[in-house]
């Protein structure tokens, strides 16, 4: 079998894998200090359930069937998840008896869709979601909460300024039916919502001219644009919405509830959020505040982190559900990020020492120096062959491990190398201790590198 | 779409998953501490390259094909990993020149098989290896470093006693030859391997019946049963075997590589590891030391972690690359003690503290309380609702939070409750620290309940 990679299943080298390592464990960390508890679910769902739930997704879904049995994927009965949100609408439907609410959640896995791969974009790939739910009814400051626990993450993560952009769609809605647009046909809401979400894409001249297509006047086509034109870093976005002139009881109630998360980001983490009210989430099934994300620098990338309110999270028939949430899309910006060799590794190894062999006779001793710095926390790994030191340095250095130990033979006590800058100095296994910068690899950033790999 | 539970696909809620994380977490740390750095391989592999690598394992491939294309699963190019050794020979053969070699690495992920689910057996469940892989020839010490990383996990791990059985395959497969099994056909040997390795299904009567019914001698069948019966903590089983008269090469050399592991062992683990001569791994393609572990008093739930090394664990046709491998079977060890209610963790959140909101506009002190207590590292969550203080002290209680913060309203400063022992005292969220016991959910081993859920 010839050995080629799989496009759209992408896989790291060591070096890349502790890059990944770092940004889920700041991720997961962050979400922890934030009280929110780990599950997973399952990779498969019933295919019946994923069918028809991600908007466009329903030709991107992966049937998984046994190779021994004989029905095609159209008679599968599983399907792998295409994202977190729905397995986790499932999993609180089916344990709701056991889960305290408000129930929050963390959720870090794996998804697969059978899209076209492009940069940034795989056909596997790994989100990480929170999200908080609750019984009939859920309360608005939980769609404070979810940005500032991300704004935290982003802060943590070297990826350079990230900002929040948030709107609520309550806005658009209001604004539309304050102009007329829905109120004999309540579908235009939504139609004209998709058409405004290209604006990054495709310009304010298209979506003008899409929206007049579609039936809407010249007067709402342009006010469907100036509303679509307001962001503000404070709360001045709601003199501009009122500046325009429209009126409607769902406008006032989304511009309330958009300055109540405003408020708080400026309070709590200044510079990390703006309103931005073209944010809509067109395709999605958001009824409150909606979130997006843009890489300072690096908006043609998209969002690399989304999410909001659903009013019906899930729901039982008896019961509803309804929740806010928001998802990382830890694969595409790290994919990026690497491909470009903005970030890479300080070595491909945990390992911080080498301990060197004397002779094979005497591995014994430096696997007990080994012990003796993993009982410490060091993490260290033996020589593998006792070599001239000259060659164990090398094999320390294809590594990036900074020291070399070398056990005492005969005379003299150990001695310890850091092997960048070749100092050497006297040290006993029960003491010595790595500077903290080294005891674990780095992920550096900005350190462009020819190939664009570490 | 009414909500069951997919059998063999198990799901944990949020305390058992509290369980799972410290397990993985332990793993994850010893491998590091030991200079394994982690690799992911993708999900899914060429079904090409899955078919005839796993023994019986062909039966139970799940094949994943997008669920809008014709082929059946028959036809399908893609299969989700029943293992993760395959996909690492692929790693390793498709990155070999991106590798330093000896190349250690740990892998803990996902594997499926379509196997029929039973307790304990899963159709998802997740794995933990290392694999230490190098060009051309292994050296033999890494056979002997294997079990000593393992029997670092389970000493970190509140299993009980988990005792590493080790053999050589060389062992039998000399004292076979020296008997005169396989001098004439060489399959006889592995024939031979795989009716004793049933020795602990069936029993001894049943094993000799069968090696009769093979055509192995009365005292062929007599010899393999004495060597199989051969189990000792110390290098003394290398007396025993000579006293059973039998002569071969191969023996010699099996007797010698297996003494220096279990030296190794007397060494640096002592206790850990027991030479038994019946240890054969019978349907997987190992050439050299193997592993299989007991958990002491669950003798009978079989092994948890096994391995051993491979002559060739990879091979492109040009260069050969041998191997020493093992892997801990994380979901069969969780899911048996899970569900005998021998772990629980202390709480079903990582929050330490639950902030109390005095009333709603003042929602945002309590925000900054919370703030100034996750900047020390301190996990919390404020109140979702500014109920009387009894309720938010119930919504600490029903999550195992052990401590409730209270603003001061008015006079007198904050107070900080440990609602376990009703103990309150003054406190300041710029210096307060919880025990260090509580700072984390703990698990607790050995606690059952009713329900054997915690």
């Amino acid at each position: 079998v010839k050995i080629t990679p799989i496009s759209g299943f992408p896989e790291y080298l060591p070096a890349e894998r502790i890059v990944e390592q770092e940004f889920l464990d700041v991720i997961r960390s962050t979400f922890e200090l934030h009280g929110f508890p780990s599950i997973e679910t399952r990779a498969v769902e019933p295919v019946e359930r994923l069918v028809g739930k991600g908007g466009d997704a329903d030709k991107e879904i992966y049937a998984v069937s046994r190779l021994a049995a004989d029905d095609g994927p159209a008679d599968a009965q599983l399907g792998l998840h295409f994202d977190l949100t729905v397995p986790f609408a499932r999993y609180v439907l089916e344990n709701a008896g056991h889960l305290a609410f408000p129930f929050r959640r963390h959720q870090i896995q794996k998804v697969w869709r059978g899209e076209r791969p492009q940069e940034g974009r795989y056909r596997e790939f790994t989100q990480a979601d929170i999200d908080v739910v609750d019984v009939g009814e859920l309360a608005p400051h939980f769609e404070a909460e979810m940005p500032l626990v991300i704004a935290e993450v982003f802060r943590k993560l070297p990826v350079g300024r990230m900002v929040i952009q948030v709107s609520n769609r309550m806005i658009p809605e209001g604004f539309y039916l304050g102009l007329g647009i829905g109120s004999e046909d309540i579908t235009e809401i939504q139609q004209t919502l998709r058409i405004v979400d290209k604006l990054d894409k495709i310009g304010a001249a298209k979506v003008r001219e899409a929206l007049l297509e579609a039936g809407r006047t010249p007067v709402q086509a342009d006010q469907c644009l100036a509303l679509a034109a307001i962001r503000t870093e404070d709360l001045s976005f709601v003199d501009q919405v009122r500046a325009l002139g429209v009126e409607h009881p769902t406008l006032d109630a989304g511009l309330e509830a958009l300055s109540a998360v405003i408020q708080s980001g400026l309070e709590n983490a200044p510079g990390a959020m703006v309103a931005d009210l073209k944010i809509a989430r067109g395709l999605d099934y958001y009824t409150g505040t909606v979130y997006e994300t843009q890489l300072v620098g690096h908006e043609s990338w998209g969002s690399f982190c989304s999410g909001g309110r659903y009013d019906s999270l899930a729901s039982d028939g008896k019961t509803t559900y309804p929740g806010v949430g928001i998802s990382i899309g830890v694969s595409r910006l790290l994919g990026l990020m690497l491909g470009q060799g903005l970030l890479t590794a300080s070595r491909s190894t945990p390992a911080c020492v080498l301990v060197a062999v004397n002779d094979e006779p005497s591995r014994a001793e430096s696997t007990g120096v080994a012990t003796a710095l993993r009982e410490r926390g060091i993490p260290c790994e033996v020589a593998p062959k006792a070599a001239k030191f000259g060659r164990q340095i090398k094999y320390a250095e294809r590594r990036g491990i900074p020291f070399v130990w070398f056990l005492a033979a005969g005379e003299g006590g150990d001695q310890v190398k850091d092997i960048r800058s070749g100092d050497q100095v006297d040290a006993d296994a029960t003491a010595w201790t790595p500077p903290a910068r080294d005891l674990r690899p780095q992920v550096l950033s900005g350190q462009l590198t020819e190939s664009g790999r570490p």
